[in-house]
C-alpha cells in the first residue's frame, strides 16, 4: 500500500475525484484484455491535463513508485496490468480531439480519445484514419500508439506507426517532451517518435498524438469466400497477394468462430464451412469494381466453394461485425482462452496452417484461429482452464510450439499485440540478445528508476 | 594519417584492391552532394561482405579511429563527409539483390544496391518500391535508409521508413545484429529498425535491408499545370489535398528551373510561367481517369492558366526528367548553391511562398525553389559564392531566416535531407533539448567510443 501522505499528494495534484483507492475500484484496473494475468494497483489516478501527468510522474519518480499507464485496458498481452502494484495512470479523461485539419490531412488528439470516436468525427469530414484494432469501439488512441496497433485495414494501409507524425510525451521525471510535428516529412534527428511507438508504456506517458489522415475511400465492396479446407483458404490469400491486386482487408475465420457467431447472432453463415475469407476492396467505384472482379476470380480459381458479395452496406457491415465479434466469441468459449498473435511471411500461410493442424493433433488441444491473413498475421487460441495446473502447463507448452513454428517459417513472436507479460519469456528466442540489451539501456536513459510499467517486455535479470 | 600498420591490417581484412590510400582516390571521397563542406579521409575501404564490415569496425573501435559510412555520396546535408578524417567505409561493393518475393511482397538487398537497379529488377515482376529520392539513378539503398529518404511518390506512398521491415546492422564494436524480419506486422520489442533508420550512419553500418513492396500500379497519367503566380500554385496544391483525391505526385517547379531546363534540353516548356505543378495520378485505369479528371478540375478552379496532360508515356517521362533534373540545373547555376530542404503543413504552402518572397526582397538574394509540394516539402536555394566571405555570411543568415519562417508556420528544419553537417547549428531551435540529449545518450550506448560518423547531427559540446 502507498503511504497516506502520497495519496494526499496525488489528490492535491488531480483532485479527489480523479484518485481511486477503494478496493472495488482498484480491482477494475487490476486486469486487462489478457485472461491469464492480474495484479492489484495501490491507487488509480485519472489526470485531465498534461501538467497533472507531469506532476504525478515527478512525485512517483522521487518516491520510486511504479506507474503503469493505461487507456481502456483492451490490451491482450498484459501490457496494462500493474504487475508491480503502485499507480495506474489512466488516460481516459484526457479525451479531447484537439484538431482535425482537412487540408494538411492531420489530426491531433489526447491519448484517451476512443478510436471509434475519432473515426466518427473524421467521417463527418470524409476523412479516414486506417489503423483498426478490433477493439476499436473501446480502445484509446494512446493505447494504439503504445502498442503500435494493427487490424484488418493494415493489409492495404499499414499499421499505427505508419500514421504517426508527432507526440507529446511525459518522461518518468515529469519532463514534457515534444517529438516530431505536423508535417508528413520530417528528417530532424533520430526517429524518436518511432521509439516511443510500440514501447508499451515503458518509456513515457503519451499525452498528445498527431496522426496523418487519408481521404475516405469513396466506395468499397465486401466479399465472403467459403472453403472446405483451411489450408486452401490460406493458399488463396497467398495467390491474391501475388496477383497484383491490393485488397483493403483479407480476414480469415475458422469453423469454430462461424458456429459461435451464428449461435450468438444468427446471420445465415455457412456453418459447415471449414474456413471463411472476408475481403474488402476500396477506392473509387471503378477501382472497386475492377479489384473485386479480380479478387473473386482468384478466389474461385484457388478453390473457394462459394464467393458471396455483400449486396449492400448493411450486409457488408454484418459480415464485418462477425469478424470484429470473433475474439469475443472465442473468449467466452472456455475458462481460460490463450489467444495469441503470430505472423508468418505471406507465402507461408498454407504451410503454417498445416503445422497448426499437426500441433493440435500431437497435443490433443483444439486450436482455434482467426486473423489478418492478408498480413500473414493469425491469432491461434487454445482453450484451457488455468485452475487445472497440469492442463494449463501443457497448454502453455503447446502455445510455445506454435510460436516456434511461426518463427521457424520466418515469422515473428508478435504480429500486433506486443510482448507485455504474455510473451516476455519467449523474447530471447525472438530477438537478438544485444538488441534486448539496447532496449534495456534505452529505458535506463529515460527512466533510470525503472518506474514506468516495470516488469514488461523483457524478463528482469536476477529477480 | 593512419599508421601503416593499421592500413596493412585493413588490407588483410579486405584485400589490397578494396583499400584506397592514394591522394587522388581519397579526394573522391572527401565530399558528397553538399557543396559547402569537404574533408579528406585517411583511407577508404570497400568491403564485399558483412564479415569484412564487422572486422573493419572492430579494428577501428579498438584504435578509436573515426569511420564514416558512405554509399554513392549523393547526400545533400554533408552526412557522408568524413569530417574527422579516418576511414570512409564505402558500401558500393555490397551490391547484391538477395531476394525478391512476389507473394510476400518483400525484397532483401545489400546496402550498395543502387535504387534504380532495384526498381528495374522489380519492374520485371510488376513490383514497385515507392520511395524515390531524385538521386535514384545513383543513390544506394543503404543511404536511403540512413537518411530515411523521400521523393515525389511520398505524397501518396510515404517515405522510406514506411517500407522497412528488417535490417542487419553492424555495431561499432563489430557485432552483427539482426533487427525486425520479413513480415509486414511485427510487434516484438521496441522499434529498433526505426531507430537505425534516419540515424545518418551514426549508430551502425547497415549491411542488409528488407523492404515491403507494392504491386506496380497498372496505369498512370501525368499532368502539368501552368501558373502566373507561385503562391496561387501553392494554394492549388492545398486545394487538391483537401479535395479527397490522392495524387501519386505533386511537384512544384519555379520559373528559374523551367528556363534552365529549357536551355539545357529544349522540350517546349512554357518559359514565361512563374510556376509549374507536375502531377501524377496512378492506380487502375478507371481510377486514374476519375482522379485525373478531378485534379484537372481543381487546378483550373484554383487559377491554373493552362493544364496539359502528357499524351503518352514518352511525354510523361520527359516531364519527370525535367523534374529530376531540377536540382542538377540549379547546382550549375552558381559557384555555391545552398540548396535547402524544409517542410511546412500543407495548408501553409501559399503563406510560406509569400514569406520566401519577402525574405528574398529584404535580403537581396534571389531565392530559387522547387519541391514536393504535395508534402509541403520545398527546396529553396540561394546562389552565392563561398569564396566571398561577406556575401556567404549574408547568404547563410538568409537561409537561417528561411528555416525559421518554415518552423514558425509549424514546419520542420529538414523534410527529407537530414541534418548532417549542414543544419546541426540549427538543431537546438528545431528539437527539444532533452530529445537531443536522448539521441546523444543512445549513441553512447551503441557507439561508446564515438567512432561512427562523429561530428554529425548535433553539435559537440566543448569542441
Amino acid at each position: 500500500m502507498l503511504e497516506t501522505k502520497l495519496v494526499s499528494q496525488l489528490k492535491k495534484i488531480i483532485g479527489k475525484e480523479g484518485v481511486l483507492t477503494a478496493k472495488e475500484d482498484l480491482n477494475a484496473y487490476s486486469y486487462d484484455g489478457t485472461t491469464t494475468w492480474a495484479h492489484m494497483p495501490d491507487v488509480v489516478v485519472l489526470p485531465t491535463t498534461t501538467e497533472q501527468v507531469s506532476q504525478v510522474l515527478k512525485l512517483a519518480n522521487e518516491n520510486k513508485i511504479p506507474v503503469t499507464p493505461r487507456g481502456a485496458g483492451t490490451n491482450v498481452s498484459g501490457g496494462s496490468i500493474p504487475i508491480k502494484g503502485g499507480i495506474v495512470l489512466c488516460t481516459t479523461k484526457l479525451n479531447k480531439i484537439l484538431d482535425i485539419n482537412k487540408t494538411n490531412l492531420t489530426a491531433t488528439v489526447e491519448p484517451g480519445v476512443v478510436l471509434q470516436n475519432l473515426n466518427m468525427a473524421l467521417a463527418k469530414q470524409s476523412l479516414f484514419y486506417p489503423p483498426d484494432p478490433q477493439s476499436f469501439l473501446g480502445c484509446t488512441m494512446g493505447g494504439t500508439v503504445a502498442e503500435n496497433a494493427g487490424g484488418p485495414y493494415c493489409v492495404k494501409y499499414g499499421v499505427t506507426k505508419q500514421y504517426l507524425l508527432g507526440l507529446e510525451v511525459v518522461l518518468a521525471n515529469g519532463y514534457i517532451m515534444k517529438l516530431g510535428g505536423v508535417t508528413v516529412k520530417n528528417r530532424t534527428g533520430y526517429e524518436l517518435v518511432m521509439l516511443f511507438t510500440g514501447s508499451e508504456g515503458t518509456l513515457g506517458v503519451i499525452t498528445k498524438i498527431t496522426v496523418r489522415l487519408l481521404p475516405m475511400p469513396p466506395a468499397s465492396k465486401t466479399m465472403m469466400a467459403v472453403f472446405d479446407d483451411m489450408a486452401v483458404g490460406g493458399q488463396a490469400v497467398s495467390d491474391i497477394m501475388a496477383s497484383g491486386v491490393v485488397p483493403a482487408k483479407v480476414e480469415f475465420v475458422d469453423n469454430f468462430v462461424i458456429r459461435r457467431i451464428e449461435e450468438m447472432t444468427p446471420m445465415g453463415l455457412p456453418v459447415e464451412a471449414n474456413a471463411l475469407l472476408l475481403l474488402q476492396a476500396d477506392g473509387s467505384s471503378a477501382a472497386v469494381e475492377a479489384d473485386s472482379e479480380q479478387i473473386i476470380d482468384i478466389l474461385k480459381k484457388s478453390g473457394a466453394k462459394e464467393v458471396k458479395v455483400a449486396k449492400d452496406a448493411n450486409e457488408a457491415a454484418m459480415y464485418w461485425k462477425m469478424r470484429s465479434g470473433g475474439f469475443a466469441a472465442v473468449f467466452g468459449a472456455a475458462h481460460t482462452v490463450m489467444a495469441e498473435d503470430v505472423a508468418v511471411p505471406r507465402d507461408k500461410l498454407a504451410e503454417f496452417i498445416h503445422k497448426l493442424g499437426e500441433i493440435s493433433k500431437k497435443s490433443g488441444f483444439f486450436i482455434q484461429f482467426l486473423g489478418h491473413a492478408g498480413d500473414g498475421n493469425l491469432h491461434p487460441s487454445i482453450f484451457t482452464d488455468m485452475r487445472n495446473e497440469e492442463e494449463f502447463a501443457r497448454a502453455q507448452k503447446t502455445m510455445a510450439e506454435i510460436f516456434r513454428a511461426a518463427m521457424e517459417l520466418g515469422g515473428v513472436l508478435s504480429g500486433e499485440h506486443g510482448i507485455g507479460l504474455e510473451k516476455q519469456r519467449f523474447l530471447k528466442e525472438a530477438m537478438d540478445p544485444v538488441a534486448i540489451d539496447i532496449m534495456r539501456k534505452i529505458k535506463g536513459i529515460v527512466d533510470p528508476n525503472n518506474i514506468l510499467n516495470p516488469g514488461k517486455i523483457w524478463e528482469e535479470e536476477g529477480v
